[in-house]
């Protein structure tokens, strides 16, 4: 094919690809057992975040998470007890992005822990979302963060479940994701590290049905505690909902555009439309950022979780500017969250049509990244995220800014010509 | 005094008048019927927005709405009944402002209309505000807008009474207006026409003792929906907690601090700290803004409602720069934001430390506005409002922005400097 032949090919089908992340419209349905909606998922299964990585190389907040979920689901009771089990085999680990699910940080889903189940109305697929909590998914393995996925699992799931099923028995198709994500943007949210206003939106949608359901008041007034208490909720819908989106622009043949950015804590990995299930990787970075007040770089590990699935859909850092208040986190100054949001259209296919930036005079979020873009003009994606401590069992210690490695998209474009003898 | 010990003399006048404006903690206590809680409300009493008016002068949605008022109390059943019953002097027209209240629009308040109490835990000073409805404060009294006023008072008033006097059974000072908005800055409102996350975080607070106070499921389910559906709501609550806030800062000896801005759609008023309680007065402006389809500048109103009471304290058009959302409804673009945002720091005595502007690096909101300094530098307070039709029945046809009249500043700085011999 000659080259113009070619480039008018991949334009056309990145103009498909990143019309279907357009007109996705992801809703939450359910709220399930992973065991019962995660495909490939086995009762001796723990699916993680961020490309493939073996127990030997996980880094230390990732094997915390790996035994809290061993300890939660009761296969071992201790740190040496779960750490053997692993070693003789007995757990199968796996990305959950290689299983239509993505998790915050470590992300590390097990067969009892419940998931979101969001479904793509438009385009008819459907993905899972971990919930986000501030202890096993930072690498903490202790009595207080195997509660936190206990509350979760007896509490707020079933909860959540209950309301879902009402609602789904009077016909409606969930909450729609899409919508409270759109009107949180307009809230000072950027919906990564800062999704205080989607959670405020969600339990307002939710709390009709939950009352309504007949959930008792001392669990219900308990519920909307924790919502009030947990303004990082929305983290694990609005991840859900991305991947959910982002699926749907998967396997457009000659599309370049990035439909997985993920961390494993160790390596980045992407994954592109034309390029199928492949993942390409590089080293995963160093955060740069603020950090609580007793640490600093020497305590920090590099990059991780499944949640750059947001700016990989054009919301996260790329909605930077939205989100000004999460400077007092992530560090930085407005102008920076400015240029940021402005950069990313240098590297991306189109602005987007429902996820607006007010102060830009309510222009689109830049979204659909082009690994020959990023290639081109050597400009990463920026992504904002929290830093966990690089030991187990302690937590997070920080948030920033980070960027991914180019190799992985020099990788994937290598594979692009290869695959498409460009 | 010389003209320098003078100057020193309102300088520290106004450094205490504005720190009373800065440590002042408005919190909600309870919601009461008018007549129970209104100082010098009687029983055929109904107070409006703005400085002082007679019947005969008012505007036309004023009028409106004090006939909605009348069918509401069940005083005449008809605009013909209530009219006669004014124009014979059966009932007392006064501002609310001269009884320690505020109200949105037309602001009406008749006696058995509940208000919420705001109390200043700092200083002690309680004060009223009257609820946000789309109906009546615009001039409507038909049975649509009359049902508003029943709604509030029937069922969502002794709801938010019942969860307050629970509160504070449990030993609580109620719900702490201050923090909800100084975190709904943050979250892209301006608290006078966009109060959307102070509506969600006031919902969120007061949920689990309403739920705890045993208000049945459907009633429940009712008021959630009604806070989701009425993102405008919280706006009475900004208001009572500003008048709360302004009012610690009144009758300081010296001082040239504004304390009160109110239009009752006619005449413009301000109040001075230093000069009591005596109102400065000038025509109401035209709002320049965006009109609903089918209206225009010919079908409004001039400016209208007690709401400016917030940008008096430094929030609504002051913090526009937090909220570029809402330029969606008064026009104008982000950079206008950011100029409105910065320059009443020139008019004003310090910048906020609780009320913050993110995009500005953090910066507080301009705050504490000075007579002095608006004839000096002949700029004037910018205000962001909705527009009212100029007939009464009829309703909200726009929002905008306006300006108060140079006069009442210029007049209250005559009456100033032959106070205090200046």
């Amino acid at each position: 094919m000659a080259p113009e032949d070619i480039k008018a090919k991949i334009e056309s089908a990145n103009a498909t690809a990143v019309q279907r992340v357009l007109a996705s419209k992801p809703h939450l349905v359910d709220v399930k057992p992973a065991i019962e909606v995660l495909p490939g998922m086995n009762k001796r299964s723990i699916f993680h975040a961020g490309p493939p990585i073996k127990w030997g190389s996980m880094c230390g907040p990732m094997k915390g998470a790996v035994v809290a979920n061993i300890i939660f689901e009761g296969w071992a009771s201790s740190w040496d007890g779960a750490v053997k089990l692993v070693e003789e085999g007995e757990v199968e680990l796996s990305p959950n992005h290689d299983h239509e699910a993505v998790g915050p940080m470590a992300g590390v889903i097990s067969p009892s822990l419940p998931v979101v189940v969001v479904k793509n109305e438009k385009f008819g697929n459907v993905n899972y979302g971990r919930v986000v909590e501030q202890k096993v998914q930072f690498g903490a393995f202790d009595e207080e963060a195997i509660q936190s996925l206990q509350f979760w699992k007896k509490v707020l799931a079933p909860a959540l479940a209950k309301a879902l099923g009402r609602l789904r028995s009077s016909g409606s198709i969930g909450i729609d994701l899409k919508s409270i994500m759109a009107r949180a943007l307009y809230m000072g949210d950027e919906l990564h590290n800062r999704p205080s206003a989607g959670t405020a939106l969600f339990a307002l949608s939710i709390l009709p049905s939950l009352i309504e359901s007949g959930e008792d008041k001392e669990r219900l007034s308990q519920i909307v505690k924790y919502f009030s208490g947990n303004e990082i909720f929305f983290l694990c819908l609005a991840m859900a909902a991305c991947k959910a989106t982002m699926n749907a622009a998967k396997d457009v043949e000659y599309s370049t555009l990035v439909t997985v950015m993920a961390r494993n804590g160790v390596d980045f990995g992407i994954k592109v439309s034309g390029l199928g299930n492949q993942w390409f990787t590089g080293p995963a970075g160093m955060v740069k950022g603020l950090y609580f007040p007793g640490y600093g770089t020497q305590d920090a590990n590099p990059d991780m979780g499944d949640s750059a699935i947001t700016e990989t859909t054009g919301v996260g850092a790329f909605a930077l500017a939205n989100s000004p208040a999460i400077l007092s986190l992530v560090g930085g100054t407005a102008q920076d969250a400015f240029n940021y949001t402005k950069q990313m259209r240098e590297i991306t296919t189109t602005l987007n049509d429902t996820f607006l930036v007010p102060i830009l005079d309510f222009e689109g979020t830049a979204t659909g990244i082009d690994i020959r873009k990023v290639v081109k003009t050597g400009i990463l994606p920026v992504i904002d995220t929290a830093i966990a401590h690089k030991d187990p069992g302690i937590g997070m210690i920080g948030a920033g800014i980070v960027n991914p490695p180019m190799e992985a998209f020099k990788s994937a474009l290598r594979a692009f010509a290869s695959k498409y003898k460009v």
